[in-house]
Order: C-alpha cells, then structure tokens, then sequence
C-alpha cells in the first residue's frame, strides 16, 4: 500500500508544485476538489468528473450521516464504492454544516448535539464520533472536528473558539485509527487574529498532522482581509506538509492563496453556479441567460476541451438555461469544473516553469479583458 | 441523397420488423422515440442518448415555436445541430400542445391562435404555419397538423373533428417542400369509432404519405379500447409504409401495438418517470423511494448494460432520488431509456426470428413475477 505522502516538485516564490500520494491515488497540487456534498459532485456523473481531471473530491460528514447514514455507507463498502469514484476522497468533519443548516444546536466541551435539517431526528457530533464517521465513509483525508468561529467576531471570543478547536483537534488526532495511505488534517483557527492564527499553528504542529487546513475564511471577511490572515498562517505551518484552505473560492482567490503556498481547495461555486447559469471562463463570469447569446452559434470558450464547449453553442446553452432544463445544469457545471480543473493545471505548470507572476498576469488580463462581444 | 424509404425485413403476424432510411441515417424498426420537448430530451446528454440505443428522437413543434422559436433555430443550422443529434428527427405538428398546453385558444377552419403558456404572446399555429415551422427545424419526419379529438367524444363530433384534420392533412400536404430524404407522415383520427378510423384511412391514403401515425389514442379510453381502435385502424393502412401510434406507452401498450402491425412510438412515460425515481425493468415498475432499496448493493437489474446498472447500486439509487439529486434523474431517465430501447430491440429480433408470441410470453412472465426479493 502507498504511504500517504506530500512530495513537493518545484517552488516559485511562496507558491509550490507537487503531489500528494494515497491509497486512491495521487492528487496533483494545488488541486481544486469539486464539493459532492451528498455523495454526488451535483449533476456529474464520476466518469464526467474524471473528464474534467479532478483527482480528488469532498464528501460531507454533516449530510452523509444524516442521509443515507455513515452505518449504511460503510456497510456498502464506503464511501468511494457507494458513489462509483475511486479517487482520493476528504470528508470534512461536519463542524461548519452543523452550525450552519442543523436545527436546535447545543455546543459543549464535548461537541454538538442537534436535530436533522432533514427530519429533525436528534445527533451528536463529537471529536470522536466525526473520526469514527470518517472512518466508516473511508474517507482518504479526515478532517478534525473544529468549530468554524463566525465573523465578525471579538478576539477575545474567537480566542476561546480556537482553544476549544485546539482541544477537538487533540481528541480527534487520539480517535483517529492510523491506515496506510490514509491521512488526517487539523484545522487552524483564530479568525482574522494574527497572533491567534499563530497559536492555533504552534498547537497544531505540536499535535502532528498529515497536512494543514485553514479554516474559518471565506465566511464574509472578505478578499483582502483573508490574503492578510493567509500571510500571517502559512508561514507558521510545516513546510512539507499539504495545506488545504477550506470552502474557497472565486477563481480570483485561488490565485492569491496559491501565490502565498496554499496546495488545496474546496468551493460549491463552480456547481452551483452551474446550476445557476453562470460561466467561469478565460474571459471572466458570463451568465448564460442573458439575451445577449439567443442567437450566438459560438462555443461558450472555442479554446475550452470540455463536453459543453466542444459540442454546443451558446445559443443552446442559453435556451437550456432559461428553459431550466437539467441537461443546462449538468453542461454548465460540466465546464466550470473543467475550467477550475485548467486553470490549477495552469497554476502547477507555471510554478514548475516559474513563470507564476506572468501567468497569473495572463490570466488576470483575459478576465478583465471581459466576454467576447456578441455577434 | 438517401430516399426517404421504409423496407419489411421480416413479419410474424401482423408485427413487422423493418427500417426507415432518411437522410439522417437509418431507422430500425419497431422503434421508440424518446421525447425531446424542448431540444433536449430531458436529463440526457446526446451521448448518452445514442448509448442507450435510440435511433430516432421526438421534437416539440409547440415548444420550440416558442421558445428559443423557429427562426432562431433555422439561423442556427436546424435543430440537429442546436441540439447535437445528427439523428432522425421526427417533429410534432403542435396540434396536441397547443390544445392541452395554451391558453386562450381560438380554433377556426383556418387553425387555432393562442397564447403561449410561457409568456402570454400571441401565436397562431395552422397547418401551413407548423409545415413552415417543422421545415425551419428541418425534421427527418415532419407531421401533418391535425386536431387530437378529446375523449370520451359524441360520434359526430369525432367525425367534424376528424374531417376538420382531413382538410388540415390535403393542406399539410400542399405546404410541404419535398426533399430527398425527408418525410411527411398523416394523421389518422376518429376516436374510437371503427367508420371513423376507416374514413379518416381512406383520406389520408388518397392524399398520400410516407408514413401514417394514429392519433387521438392514449387519450384515457384504456387498453383495451385502444387495441380496439387499432385493430380496427392499421387494417386500412397501406402495408409498405410505416405506421407511428403516437404518445404511446407502458411497455404492454408497446408490445400489443407491435403485435398489431405498429412500427413506431413516442412516449414521456420513460423520461417523465426517471425523474420521479420510477425504472422500467425486467422485473416490471420499481419505485427506487421505497426504503426496501435502501442498503441493497445490486445493481437494478444485473442483466441491464446501462450506465446506472451497470456503475451503481440499487442503495445509491435510492440514496439519490430520496435527496433529490440531479444524478439520480440523469441515472433512471438512462435506464429506462436504455430498457425501452432493449424491449424494442428483443421485439425486432423475435419477430425476425418469428418467434415473437413467445418473446412476449416471456417478457410478460418476467414483469409478473415482480421485482427480485430485497436482500
């Protein structure tokens, strides 16, 4: 069996290329995983996902527990034969969705216990039993259970959410049983606090993980606020391990976070825009039900590989979209994964050129340039 | 140029084995349309589609006059390429929709204005306006305009209704532009009155088509009233050419209409019914809500080569369509599709082999003993 392994190929500046090795395979990175929140990549089948070059996906705690239930998950052999995708799969730990969705929430030192968003059914997630559910669904990479601290937030306040996270993290790091090609990540936190992002760090590497997660961005601080957090983390984390930062983002945000060593990434942005008739493209956002592609017989992109962009104009894209019909849905997230899957490419073989600055400029004057103009 | 041309290969009874060549390819016979309302037959992709087997597919006059409109997809190249199936196309006259779909419909001798059901605008749909129409969408097969007489319906105004479709057949007729490859089909009605069915063959025959659908069945006067209808009806149809029972159906009403010289169906029921987790098998209907699915590793039917058979577990099915899952849609509209296409397939070949009686006393042996016991 492969050990679970980072292995960094090339540098420029703070950006790294590499791979992290699994017992599903290996992930290339920086690598984008596309969210399959109830184990499914929303309106993708495993083989169009594959097509797109995604080498690992995200699957939910919260949602898998609840539905159809992590028991029943691991009775069917896991998670990855449940849902036909052999790839490395991360879980996260179901700290953010239980805040978020779940119903009558009550937090202890202990954990959560709270009601299904679904059927009100009463459950408790601890350290312990988000592990032991990750463990069921065969998750390759388990998350620690954490307490995502919401924003804004007194330092004081997110001090202490920290602390508590810290303290989770230890008993789930305890909980964790070890597999060969298996990995856990802990969490860092400490809100927007630099000093507190800096002992959440200490704390974590203290413990020893197999790679790093940032969490508690993306949750309304905005761009600028969480590039400023990102500069005051990364440099506190271990150099030869994986970070992942969580729940990001806009194609814009990922360049940046690249730029300052983030290797991972998660995002329901290019899914559920695609559900929602918006386009990631070389040339910026494009939203498909605007009138302005009724009768454009181009591709979305005519420089796209995709399904959609190969076969089907515009005009189709757009009739789809205002006729709401689910094959819009899956050609539009087909693309957007694609492109995110292209643009990471993109990133990982200018880091390997160290021509990082350069592409990103490319990249930044297309999007600006805006969509081509219509016919 | 390929003529458009229906040749019998082999008969057994009054079924009949057969293709239709057109100038988008060949047609084999019987066959089921899959319904494309809107170009797209809902939750497929084209690939997908010709997976499955489908030779021909079925387009909405109605629908597409409206939206993205007629012109739009002349501009475009036809709805072939609109939609990215080079196959055969059979397009509705709109004579059905516009009577079940519109609102505030005005019928005259001349044909019917309404008004959309999407935006409230005004249209008008007449036997020369929908021949227009389906040659702007360039259709393999273009149907007379006719009027779906409802049902139950007085014998007199079954016949005025009929006689009414008879005049809109000549005028169909005069508006259509031959071309090689290309064909024009009549529409039988009359209820389920045997003079009428007679009278309204005789009339269409004297115009002179390439095909002849049967109309204003599956209308909710039952099977057996159906098959009635039909043994009454195809008696007066010439031979040579192809007969199309229109809107028609379960797999039994397929199997019976093949029985009693039918070549050709079009029917929602598979992809309408893979949207509310609803598969055609073997075993008969199987509701994959039904909790008894919920930890069954199977596939559907382990005998089926479709995609979701193939790939997925009855659990996850089940898992999908109770969260409501575009992938679950997309799994059971490609089974069901697929196992229309297999049924028809397994008829052609037994009529070939002559033994069509007992195919279906096999297939019929199989739906009754219901589905597999649950695990």
């Amino acid at each position: 069996m492969t050990p679970f392994q980072f292995t960094i190929t090339a540098k420029d500046g703070a950006a790294r290329r590499g791979y992290v090795d699994s017992a599903h395979g290996r992930v290339h990175t920086p690598a984008f995983m596309p969210v399959g929140t109830a184990a499914t990549v929303k309106a993708m089948t495993p083989d169009a996902l594959i097509s797109t070059g995604a080498d690992i996906i995200l699957g939910n705690t919260y949602h898998l527990m609840l539905r159809p239930g992590a028991e029943t998950i691991a009775e069917l052999g896991g998670l990855h034969r449940f849902m036909g995708w052999d790839r490395p799969i991360l879980t996260d730990s179901g700290g953010y969705q239980v805040m978020s969705l779940s119903k009558l929430r009550k937090m202890s030192e202990n954990g959560v216990s709270f009601q299904s968003h679904i059927d009100g059914s009463a459950h408790e997630l601890t350290p312990e039993r988000s592990v032991q559910i990750q463990h069921m669904l065969d998750a390759t990479i388990t998350m620690c259970f954490d307490e995502c601290t919401p924003y804004p937030v007194e330092q004081n306040t997110a001090a202490e959410s920290m602390r508590l996270s810290m303290r989770w993290a230890e008993r789930s790091k305890s909980a964790y049983r070890f597999r060969e090609g298996y990995g856990l990540f802990g969490i860092v936190q400490g809100s927007v606090f630099p000093e507190l992002r800096a002992e959440s760090c200490r704390c974590l590497t203290d413990i020893g993980f197999d790679g790093y997660a940032v969490g508690g961005l993306a949750v309304g601080e905005g761009r600028e606020e969480m590039f400023k957090t990102l500069d005051a983390t990364v440099p506190h984390l271990p150099e030869k391990r994986p970070r992942y930062l969580m729940g990001v983002g806009k194609p814009e945000d990922i360049v940046g976070a690249v730029l300052r060593g983030i290797d991972m990434f998660d995002c329901v942005l290019p899914t559920r825009s695609g559900r929602n008739a918006q386009a990631f493209t070389r040339f910026g956002a494009v939203n498909l039900k605007n009138a302005r592609h009724k009768n454009d017989s181009r591709p979305l992109d005519d420089q796209c590989g995709c399904y959609a962009c190969r076969r089907f104009s515009r005009a189709y894209l757009n009739h789809l979209a205002k006729s709401g019909e689910i094959l819009g849905a899956v050609l539009l997230t087909w693309h957007n994964l694609h492109y995110y899957q292209q643009l990471m490419e993109g990133l990982r073989n200018a880091v390997e050129a160290q021509t990082l600055n350069a592409y990103i400029e490319n990249v930044y004057t297309a999007w600006n340039s805006g969509d081509m103009p219509s016919v």
